[in-house]
């Protein structure tokens, strides 16, 4: 046999993974093609494929005969029990140094565990985090790549030219070990969930609270993708409003109201309470998802439980339309920083639990292009961490603190209508409630500290500046609320 | 040997275990106490149990033989491991039929487990909720029993003779099956998170934007314990914000505002997200806690992000300060309710998806009396689950329904006076959020379902009225919506 001619070898050929070969062949890379349903290889070859600088494989042997050494694999193929079996088919046909990369959605736990099963094999296991769709995966996704290093500088070029571009600079570089790769991809998605949510609560505040009409509506965002708010996704916001079906009406309109939330937003915010990370947003938006699925409970609601009237004229709501669209999308920008500086809080957190050590301005540009949440926006926050990869909170960087501080006054009189004329702002209000509570020196978890040592003897510490002979500072102090019971305070026992 | 006097056996001499001994020994019942630590039991027999109906067990061999059949033990030791070890070693020495009571703070899963494995050997394990604290241990705990339903028979008069009273009934009855009361003591305890929050954004908002003195916040949570809010919660906190330190200032401003959240609330979150119920306000009271904890970042960020300046002249807030009071218990009341539905939604929902037949009027009712989050309210809850034990949502009880339409306008008010001053009130506005989402017919989720389909080729439903012949009602539905890209939906491709 000659020697192999494939740089890359690509297992599943459903739409993703099909575009991903193109794109790379497109950028002159072999590659190898594979599926497990063989005729869906010989269909490929014959159609998408005719031409191009693909091998079409019809075993897992073929597949891996066909590749240089190292060779490099990406899996992209349902996450779960699917990824552990096809490692398992490959095995026998790898040696000491090739590469698996699994390009699906695999949580990151499961990343962990192949990473370090397939170390002691010598193989090199890679999670990378994939995200654009179809048409990214087709002529530039956003690739978080993550797990054995010294995979890097063999998969680095191929990587890196089939990404997405931004002002030049590939939106794909290493993200870290083991599972963090995927790791960033579920906080993408997080975010991604928190984004939709906050554009769902600007519609329907200029729908139900402005009587907008859904080309008004359109208009509005088409304007905001020309300032701050430019972004993948107030770009098809506007689209989708502008559609209308054949009768003439909107589309959206006729879309039934309920979404499914099972995925990364939910992993997001389980991740998120589990490290003790207040990532108040994409939770707030995980459950939006869930209360938009209770349908017919909400539509029995609605006849019962009471609201106050959204007055028909809407001079007695603002005077001055083009202020409330501007105070809407101040709302809208500050709670998108929020909902940004709790994912990067999260990743910090989850680089020091984890032990990883993060490449924060990377995962900033990774972000940039490519995927769904890219936007202007994120080429600031790209600046920001490269101004400072260890900056603490996204908020302490200037450019940040000046942009919400500014933002705050639209965010509150938004929310200040939404409270008053009964519109749900889930997102808008956490992320408020977030702002102040993080500016907030103190907050009245004093009190809460209190009850629990009251009820519980939980115990609580003294602020410094009042310690004193029988508060010390430091240490954990029990009190005797009552006069009676014990001094004993809490080990076991909980609340 | 003689005939073994014993009724019930109690591993675990800390403070809740003593306290539940002593409890049952007053109620008549000969217990028998064994503890790891040997010297405890010595300890204990010489001072506390003295002269009382309770006997001291120096081996899990003597436990075992000092007991009645079937045999009953309670395990109030250390949730995780140490419950494990213990019923390995108690089971040489049972006889099928006997009964394993878990008593600590377990994680549902472990109960099913336990639960499923001590079936097969003829073992009956029962969970068992506690809650009150020490006090409530002494004289009349909550206890929420689920697990292996013929053990209720030969432990109820025992367990309901020791529980706490309301109105002359027993705050105990049988849950449920398997890990169900351990499961409904984590909602419980998620409640309780809930609760104190609700507390502490009350006390914050007199405190930072009423300017209100701790004898004036005390007294209004004095007059908010005689009203529909009396609970004992209202209760201690009155205590707690009247109580001096020895220099005349009150205690609890010399306590740090840092909260931990490691436990059940944080259970219970992420409980709700694996079943996609939106128990938002109990998820936003752990991350209120979760932000307390990071009080060095908060001060730091207090000193940059800027914020509403709050008047030193209250006038400026509010003329009528009993109005705002009031105001303000409507808040803390209207979020209350929400948050109770949410958890019994919950609850209701845990029951579908694990197959438990739960007994929800009862479980209102254990939680009427004796444990922490005990109130008036839960007798409201209690009646109307009596009225329909199949209630959808608390919220369509009429006088739920009620309670909380009139309570919204003083609600309203309230956020809309934090939002305006910046103070903040995740818990309050979540509540709000969920209400205004609940009672909303449509949702802006056909904005997000289009989105997906947009980029990921997700699919969506139609409304039912909406429907034509490219847009059947009832099937999952991919618009081709830029016009390029394929019409293939996305299968294993997720965002």
């Amino acid at each position: 046999m000659s020697s192999p001619k494939g740089d890359i070898g690509l297992i599943g050929l459903a739409v993703m993974g099909q575009n991903l070969i193109l794109n790379a062949a497109d950028h002159g890379f072999t590659v190898v093609a594979y599926n497990r349903t063989v005729s869906k290889v010989d269909d490929f070859m014959a159609n998408e494929a005719k031409g191009k600088s693909i091998i079409g494989a019809h075993s897992i042997k073929e597949l891996c005969e066909n590749l240089k050494r190292p060779r490099r694999i990406i899996l992209l193929v349902k996450a779960g029990k699917p990824v552990d079996l096809f490692i398992e088919q490959l095995l026998p046909y790898l040696e000491k140094g090739d590469i698996i990369i699994d390009g699906g959605n695999s949580h990151f736990p499961d990343t962990n565990r192949r990473y370090e099963e397939l170390e002691k094999q010598g193989i090199l296991f890679v999670g990378s985090g994939v995200s654009g769709g179809e048409e990214g995966a087709r002529y530039g996704p956003s690739l978080m790549p993550g797990g054995a290093e010294e995979a890097w500088p063999h998969i680095k070029d191929i990587f890196q030219s089939i990404a997405a571009k931004s002002d030049g600079e590939p939106c794909c570089d290493w993200v870290g070990p083991a599972g963090s790769g995927h790791y960033v991809k579920m906080v993408h998605n997080g975010i991604e969930y928190g984004d939709m949510q906050l554009i769902c609560e600007a519609y329907d505040i200029m729908k139900r609270l402005g009587k907008f009409t859904n080309q008004e509506i359109g208009d509005v965002f088409e304007k905001w993708n020309k300032g701050v708010l430019d972004s993948f996704l107030i770009e098809i916001t506007r689209d989708i409003l502008k559609k209308n079906d054949d009768d003439g009406k909107p589309l959206v309109e006729k879309i039934l109201d309920t979404a499914g939330q099972k995925g990364t937003g939910k992993w997001t915010a389980i991740n998120a309470l589990d490290l003790g990370m207040p990532v108040t947003l994409i939770g707030e938006a995980v459950f939006a998802r869930a209360l938009s699925a209770l349908k017919d409970e909400r539509v029995e609601a609605s006849k019962i439980l009471g609201g106050p009237t959204i007055p028909e004229d809407t001079s007695k709501i603002f005077t001055d339309k083009a202020k409330f669209v501007d105070d809407l999308e101040q709302a809208l920008y500050a709670s998108k920083i929020i909902s940004y500086a709790q994912g990067f809080m999260l990743i910090r957190e989850a680089g020091k639990t984890y032990g990883w050590k993060l490449n924060n301005p990377a995962i900033a540009l990774m972000w940039r292009g490519g995927c769904i949440i890219r936007s202007v926006f994120l080429a600031e926050i790209t600046k920001a961490y490269r101004e400072n990869p260890e900056l603490e909170n996204l908020l302490f960087n200037k450019f940040f603190t000046e942009a919400i501080t500014k933002a705050q006054s639209g965010w509150r009189k938004t929310i200040g209508l939404a409270t008053e004329f009964g519109i749900p702002t889930p997102a808008f209000s956490t992320a408020l409630s977030f702002y102040d509570g993080y500016r907030s020196k103190r907050l009245p978890a004093n009190l809460l500290q209190a009850q629990r040592d009251y009820f519980g003897a939980h115990t609580f510490k003294v602020l410094p500046e009042c310690a004193n002979d029988h508060l010390p500072a430091g240490q954990d102090v029990h009190f005797n609320w009552t006069g009676h019971g014990g001094n004993v305070s809490a080990s076991t026992y909980q609340a």
